[in-house]
């Protein structure tokens, strides 16, 4: 695979309607990767925003009414256009009001991705028995074994048509009867706000150059995970989560195809 | 005490509804203290976020008539499940829509907590003869005496029955008779956006893992402070205040319980 | 010109009504360079936050209908009080509703500066043939002569009667028959989300220092040019955009008059 070549190639402009508290890191990550963001969220002007777009990213951490109004408009938009569309679900499962939002927005636009962590995933497919912990953990669900969540991540795909990401310790990416399950990443990244918001940007780059949603899916994991790694080299020993923040978004420059082959760490039923 | 070892098995949830200026800082410097943000501000999720919540921060900064009634919300239900809250009242004084809607909310909501600078507190017991200089300083009344910052203190005490914090380059912890009174932190912490909005947040996370809630925020002013004067010896020739506000973010990660017995600077009447 | 040593004796207060996707490091970028930020958008709130004020910038990226009413209120009032109000069109020639706000900001408000790429300026003259690539770069107009674009901020000088600034690898400062183009800077400027919106706010803190408004905005171009340069000069191996940013704001404290007359590259029509 060359995405990284064709990213940086084609320097997809990324619609982002997206969270007050990650806007910023996940601009800069867009444009750290090769790619360029623009956010826009009022709904008299995200529909003429997408049609210039090669990718919309719809995040609801912080959403409102005002905002859901433009996620819909922008999404159908781009489902006219054929423009990939991605969900970050940001804390469905904590609120009855994101989970019904993440519902009524699978319900009214084709995702082309739809990424979250276990927590997220299970309450979009009625499993939250384990009502989410913040937007970023649930002990519990993070515990459910690779076999549970390859379960609920296919409902999620039943439902929803879209190639399903569940990011965490251990990554999954499902798409019908393809999975594969990646194990890069460390286990800082969830110790910054903004990182899972910063890879759903990241795959919408990732869709935006390359058709196979799934293999585009899979490299953005894996080049993500792989930044962490490399990232977390950079740490010193006073160093914390902001200043890995800076080092993360970093490495997305510096990342390139042939590295992602040389260090991902992924099993998939596609090979033989 | 052992608040921070108590912090980090705890694992607060942090509620907050703050400002799009900061909500990325504060988001990180929970998640390196060892708590867990959440930053939600629709009227329809914050009494659900709330009940999942340890502790609740209410920040006016960036405020508008719909996070005002959101505030409000969240605010008496985290009264009614006796989850401690803190009002950041950013800006009280510079402009009337501030004031009356911090006083609005000290009305409407028992707060565990209320932080401010010396112009803010003094806004709000009606002693703002200076107006507010922006959000972060106002010359005049960061002139003012201790005493006499005692004395605003313990008038909003008596208005608000809330553990009064006055931060500054004397910090000053007020509840009824009890005062105390922190040397530690660093004049260039006032350079950082923000430095105000992650203290007040901070204060939360103690005030969840610490009944006594003037000891919680004492220890919470005195443990920020000293962060601030170890992100200070990281400081380089080049550095101001961007680096700053990463060493300061970091820091929260290293301080520890007896770090802050070695360090701190406090005077106070309840000490024999 | 003594500018910088002005707004550090002045330290304006500087309003800004501004998107959330760059307000923490315009808010930074300004304490940095030795002034104060106050970032308020609420309509109840804006005209007497401008009356303590000493500039306004009205920055249009995420803006929507709640914030367009704020922002002609408060510029009104500015005008009325004769204080500096700098526009930063932000995606100007995007989407129809971008462009026609700018517009209509600049029918009911004058500006002393607007700042804005090739191609938002471009926009605003009706020259948009090529519509704005993101809201960073359009490489149709980026590559449009320096003659030309003086010939567009000459038409947009006629219909404000605004200093204009076109920011980009050559800065062109234009008033009436004043031109001045510069040539500090680096090209990775490009590549830090908010380096334009940090920008407009600098030249709103050197407008509130300096009468002379076509040369505060001069100055303010190359200071700010001159302290991406110097930023560049710390970049190590592995940096890319993160680590710049931090860089970027820090030598906003670093600079003085006399390191910019000492590397300002800068041609003017006003020399003999």
């Amino acid at each position: 695979m060359e995405i990284l070549s064709q990213i940086r190639s084609l320097k997809p402009l990324v619609h982002c309607i997206t969270n007050y508290v990650t806007a910023n890191d996940v601009a800069n990550a867009l444009i750290s990767l090769g790619a360029s963001p623009v956010m826009a969220d009022d709904e008299r002007e995200v529909e003429e925003m997408v049609c210039m777009s090669n990718a919309l990213v719809i995040n609801i951490g912080t959403l409102n009414e005002r905002t859901i109004t433009s996620m819909i408009k922008a999404g159908k938009k781009a489902n006219g256009l054929n423009i990939p569309v991605v969900l970050d679900p940001v804390g469905a499962g904590a609120t009855t009001f994101r989970t019904q939002t993440a519902l009524k927005l699978i319900e009214n636009i084709k995702f082309s991705i739809i990424r979250g962590n276990a927590s997220e995933i299970s309450a979009l497919v009625g499993d939250d028995i384990n009502k989410s912990r913040g937007v970023d953990v649930n002990s519990k669900s993070a515990e459910l074994g690779v076999e549970e969540m390859v379960k609920r991540a296919s409902v999620l795909w039943k439902l929803s048509k879209s190639v399903v990401v569940v990011s965490g310790r251990i990554d999954i990416v499902l798409e019908g009867n393809n999975v594969a399950v990646g194990e890069n990443g460390h286990e800082i990244m969830t110790k910054v706000t903004g990182s899972g918001c910063m890879l759903s940007a990241v795959l919408a780059a990732f869709a935006a150059s390359e058709e196979d949603i799934f293999q585009a899916a899979l490299y953005g994991v894996l080049a993500f995970g792989i930044c962490g790694e490399m990232a977390m080299d950079l740490m010193s020993d006073r160093d914390a989560n902001a200043s890995y923040r800076n080092y993360l978004i970093n490495e997305l420059s510096n990342i390139d195809d042939s590295t992602i082959e040389l260090r991902k760490m992924v099993r998939s039923n596609l090979e033989k």
